[in-house]
């Protein structure tokens, strides 16, 4: 069973369905909670004491909302990668983001820009933990979370599906806005400190950077995922409008 | 006198110069501290044991490495807003970012993006807190960090300097690639909940949204910054190279 923190993260597990709520405990006395119980249907809500919502889930910062509900489905890569997949589907995939708030925010930015999932290898991720789920705002309840036994094999099997491979790093030849980035396309992301392993790195059909200048000379993992979601999006709306 | 901890965020402080170092803490027997005790030049090194660091800087994630210096220069935004400006000069403007972790994000994105300066409101931001400076990971130490005592007045000089204004919605009218953001520009974020302010927004020239899609409507403050800085190079890059 799962415990999910905060007002945004608990309104859209309620709002998905995606996985079954059991029990909706909210801050007893507590303003803004309407939403909760409109979209609760016929889960049993139960009013608590701060000092419960404390115990019940300690060091979450759960804003008078938790909720008890199943784990969120991670879906094996090896069945997920023989899925029916949309023409312009992009995939982000991780190879070894460990920081679950950088985890979180990878999901919230995947699903706001209409990513179909995110994939992780199982050895080198950050665990589905309360965190994540904090940091992604919601964003776990409508994007596919798939986990690879063996990422580089889970890569094959896309490119196989006709997906093409743009791997990010600091010091590629190529600006991310250089690239054909429309079309079924994975996304590959390193991890914090490491980066993307060679064999990962070397099933990537582009290898591209985001072109900074200044002394600092790398981003944040989740800001790097972003910046290309955003670019996938610009690429899908500007060549669409072009037609 | 501030703490700094982290391995990148210390580097970066001795690197820089732009404040006093006062005496670099380092985890007795660590391996890969060498880089530290070549760039410390004549800033006194104490080894001590991680006991040592834990109590000198409770909660921080010190990596081993902690160091002792002036704070980071705030600077008083009605001085600063008189001085030279380069033409494509980017300036990110903060309305109401309060949490750290976000806005050590942006001073990070920003640096490395080659912003010139995170400017703040007095009243509205987060501290320049350790945890926003390990977030920044050494991005403190490059830009300017400018506090405005009242930002719309802020806003209208930097206008005054040439500056055009650009704000971020969720529900702007115009793709945020859709506006020339080449020139002197001044990018303004809204805080986690309660986005801009009426008098700040209506400074705007432009208002822009970055295009979602799917059921997450909105981006975390740092991503949205990110991918407008992004956008920034882009444009600064592509541009020039067209020409």
């Amino acid at each position: 069973m799962d415990w999910i923190p905060g007002r945004i993260p608990v309104l859209e597990c309620l709002r998905a369905r995606k996985r079954k709520a059991h029990k909706l405990f909210l801050l007893e006395g507590a303003k803004g909670l309407e939403s909760f119980r409109a979209v609760a249907g016929d889960v049993p809500i139960v009013e608590c004491a701060r000092a419960e919502l404390d115990r019940l889930l300690p060091h979450a910062l759960h804003q008078g909302v938790l909720l008890q509900a199943d784990p969120v489905p991670i879906l094996n890569a090896d069945a997920w990668s023989r899925s029916a997949f949309e023409d312009d589907c992009v995939i982000v995939a991780l190879d070894g983001v460990e920081d679950p708030h950088n985890f979180g925010a990878i999901v919230r930015s995947a699903a706001a820009c209409g990513a179909r999932a995110v994939m992780f290898a199982k050895d080198r991720s950050a665990p589905v933990s309360p965190a994540a789920v904090k940091s992604a705002a919601g964003g776990m309840e409508y994007i596919d979370l798939v986990q690879a036994a063996n990422l580089v094999r889970s890569i094959d099997a896309l490119k196989q599906a006709g997906f093409w491979v743009a791997a990010l790093h600091a010091d590629a030849p190529q600006p991310i806005w250089e690239a054909d980035l429309t079309g079924r396309v994975v996304i590959v992301i390193g991890g914090e400190g490491k980066g993307i392993r060679r064999l990962v790195n070397e099933r990537a059909d582009f290898h591209l950077r985001i072109p900074l200048t200044g002394p600092i000379t790398s981003l944040n993992a989740s800001v790097s995922a972003a910046i290309a979601l955003a670019e996938c999006r610009r690429q899908r709306l500007t060549r669409r409008a072009a037609k």
